[in-house]
């Protein structure tokens, strides 16, 4: 978009966002749904038609809640406050952001009350990105973490030369990278009739409907993991769009679930299948066959071995490794946390910010702009979006554990080049239900089990003792 | 969109067409208009509220005479239609396009009859493109056009060889081609803050708002004049979005007035303006310095008489030169004048395609995919639309005479790189008026003078007889 665009499509997503409003609380659907939940009382819990009415029911009841008002407060604010914010990083000025954040911070917590909650007003906003999912649950799951991810982080720093990025940073023409890319995600099974891949400044996915799901991506010509791994990472999302019920695609039960069940989707292919070693045997003579001579010297073991490398220090949270990324999490849940209770200013932001990092990652960012500046999600409004990164990437383990237990040989197929499985796992026990069950339904459904971290705590260990020599 | 998109984006493209529909026909419009029209009696005719209630009751009247029901089955038919005759290009099939023409045609001609006419129903059609404008009009104009033209294009043809285009054929780097366009494009005035131009299939133009508009172009290696007039064309239509009056954004007024009318702007700028001598003057060591080595040996004169070489023949309308344009435009007018009228069947439009290409151009088409085949207008329902190509074109030349009387040095300005006169001039006469006089009534007030087709004919004669030695 050109610059000068931005204040009219600002007014235009204003105005469908209210009228999108207006719909869905509309006294027509109030009566609609009342009526509706005395038809489906006898019909199965799963039924098309009680599945409909019970989550258009809890879209209704949140959304009757917030007046349009607040609503659309919200969109200007954060409207403005996106725009604040790029000039702020910019600038690594965060007052000049701060009035900004503390007007997206009020309407948060008036959010947060006008949709109500037990005994936290952060559950109300999380709730809006993970539904059912309670802060001391999160809490609970990210000291268990903490506790383990810790000493392991510890381990690998001490022992940081054992493993070698070095493979990875030797100048990669970008438009091979741009043709890896696309072999690699149209391979492990992204649908390139309806989808596409587009370069972008940032990499996203978005599915407009299952029929036409958007990825972009974006390449370091010194550093190849920077385009191939974003790519393989929104094509994890763009499965699970390309795979949502499309018999649904005008109701709710078609959106999909929630954050960290997308999140899931795309760390798995990210991460547990691309940073593999039978991901490697497959791709690693198509990688080399791309650039030619710079790869030859490199074995699997010592591409697995370079796209696993631990950052340290990990300064910015997108760039991060797959261990230190979950202490960016943390540190983010607990400042929203005590930001949304009043127990921190806006204006001491930065300050804890910094003791933070310290205390997680052990260094003080070199300014704002690296530090409490680098996330675009608060002057958007996402309060409570970011501990369904790490919830994602917990429950990635869980699911790959099951697709393993039911498709013994899963990373022998994989080595050939047949991703199928994986897919077609997801697809029956994850795409299709689409919006049907709340997430922590969903997961026991497909899991037989709760959430847990176990799964997660064993590959992440095992992975990286591994790899560091860990004893 | 990716090609498994395409049903998805028809329904949804159908559903904002139907509400967009229902709320222009809504009961409460009609009689809010009523009691305004009361109202403003007394306002002066230019005055905003004056205009606003005329320019809406215009649209109001004729949205309300279309049931919704023919509104969908068109939207349907089109959508459908479109595809079958991208198919049917490509294989040079006609009798697959046909059943998919003809019921597009009988939803027009119903069309046709639910807006009224006076004696032809054509005229129905032609208004929803250029209000104001009658057949027997353009009939009358086109005659006078064509008694001048065609003698002109048969004394070119009997000196064919006296242009050469070939130094626009010496093999042009696309990277190169694209800086050149955008410096071109924003020199001439083309706001890049406001605006943006990317690269596609076809060349386009499309406001989003007067302060986002997008614009895309494609480039063919073998032939500079391609990319280069593609996106000076597309950024004639650019610019006159651009100048639209952003005050009038959400209502009526803030719309362009008509295709003749954004027509003109385009061809302004790619013939009269982007195929003259004082542009070369200005851009040619521009051109030159982007391709080393290519263009060394050209001088002004060179590149003037290259970029205005008349074709021969000229196979296809959107390649065609700016004399033998018109041509086209006449068989394309003629032709579906009869089908609206039903002196033509559907499944003998090829034959009449060919029988008129002979008549009009002199050749027989190779086949129906470079003949009848050749443009999109049909499919997509768009029967009225063609003549306004040609009356774009001869009002290009009316207002730049205009602009010439106001500004008479304007030309040495141009050479000088200064082309700001003509986008003031034209801000001021046309694009700040949005939709607010109709065309005919537009075109009064800014030249003083009804449309008329002398300028035209002078300026084409005098530069096509010069250009040919024609005495």
């Amino acid at each position: 978009m050109p610059k000068g665009g931005i204040e009219v499509r600002a007014e235009t997503t204003g105005a469908l966002t209210r009228m999108a409003h207006e719909l869905l609380t509309s006294p027509e659907l109030g009566e609609l749904l009342d009526k509706l939940e005395r038809e489906i009382k006898e019909l199965p819990y799963e039924s098309d038609k009680a599945s409909l009415v019970r989550v258009t029911r809890r879209q209704y009841d949140n959304a009757v809640k917030l007046p349009t008002k607040l609503v659309e407060e919200l969109e200007k604010a954060t409207a403005l406050g996106q725009d604040a914010w790029e000039r702020a990083r910019e600038e690594s000025d965060f007052r000049a952001f701060e009035p900004h954040l503390a007007r997206i911070l009020e309407l948060q917590i008036e959010k947060a009350h006008a949709l109500g909650f037990e005994d936290d007003p952060y559950d109300a906003l999380l709730d809006t990105f993970e539904p059912g999912m309670r802060s001391r649950d999160v809490t609970a799951l990210f000291d268990q973490l903490k506790s383990r991810l810790v000493p392991l982080i510890q381990a690998i720093n001490e022992r940081a030369d054992a493993v070698d990025a070095a493979p990875l940073q030797r100048g990669f023409d970008v438009d091979s990278q741009w043709s890896v890319t696309m072999e690699v995600i149209e391979r492990i099974g992204f649908d390139l009739k309806h989808g596409r891949q587009d370069r972008s400044a940032h990499p996203f996915a978005m599915g407009l409907a299952p029929t036409d799901v958007r990825l972009t991506t974006r390449f370091d010509p010194e550093y190849l993991g920077s385009g191939l791994y974003g790519s393989i990472h929104e094509a994890g999302h763009g499965m699970y769009e390309q795979g949502l019920p499309l018999e649904h695609i005008d109701d709710f039960l078609g959106n999909s679930v929630s954050l960290g069940i997308h999140e899931s989707q795309s760390r798995l292919w990210e991460n547990i299948v691309g940073r593999s070693r039978p991901f490697w045997r497959y791709f690693l003579p198509k990688v080399q066959a791309a650039f030619p001579g710079k790869l030859d010297d490199i074995d699997v073991e010592g591409m697995y071995r370079a796209v696993n490398k631990v950052a340290h220090p990990s300064v910015i949270r997108v760039e991060a490794d797959e261990v230190t990324y979950n202490l960016h999490i943390f540190l983010r849940f607990e400042l929203e946390r005590e930001l949304i209770a009043g127990r921190i200013e806006v204006r001491d932001l930065p300050e804890a910010w910094n003791e933070k990092t310290r205390a997680f990652l052990g260094f003080t960012p070199a300014s704002d702009k690296v530090g409490v500046l680098q996330d675009v999600h608060w002057s958007a409004g996402l309060f409570g979006y970011f501990p369904t990164y790490t919830l994602g990437t917990v429950l990635s383990a869980q699911l790959y554990e099951c697709v393993k237990r039911d498709v013994p040989d899963v990373e022998d197929r994989i080595a050939l080049g047949d991703f199928s499985a994986i897919k077609s796992w997801m697809q029956a026990r994850i795409y299709r239900h689409g919006a049907r069950f709340e997430p922590l339904e969903l997961i026991e459904r497909a899991t037989g089990e709760p959430l847990r971290p176990e799964p997660y705590l064993r590959y992440i260990e095992e992975k990286y003792r591994e790899l560091y020599g860990i004893s």
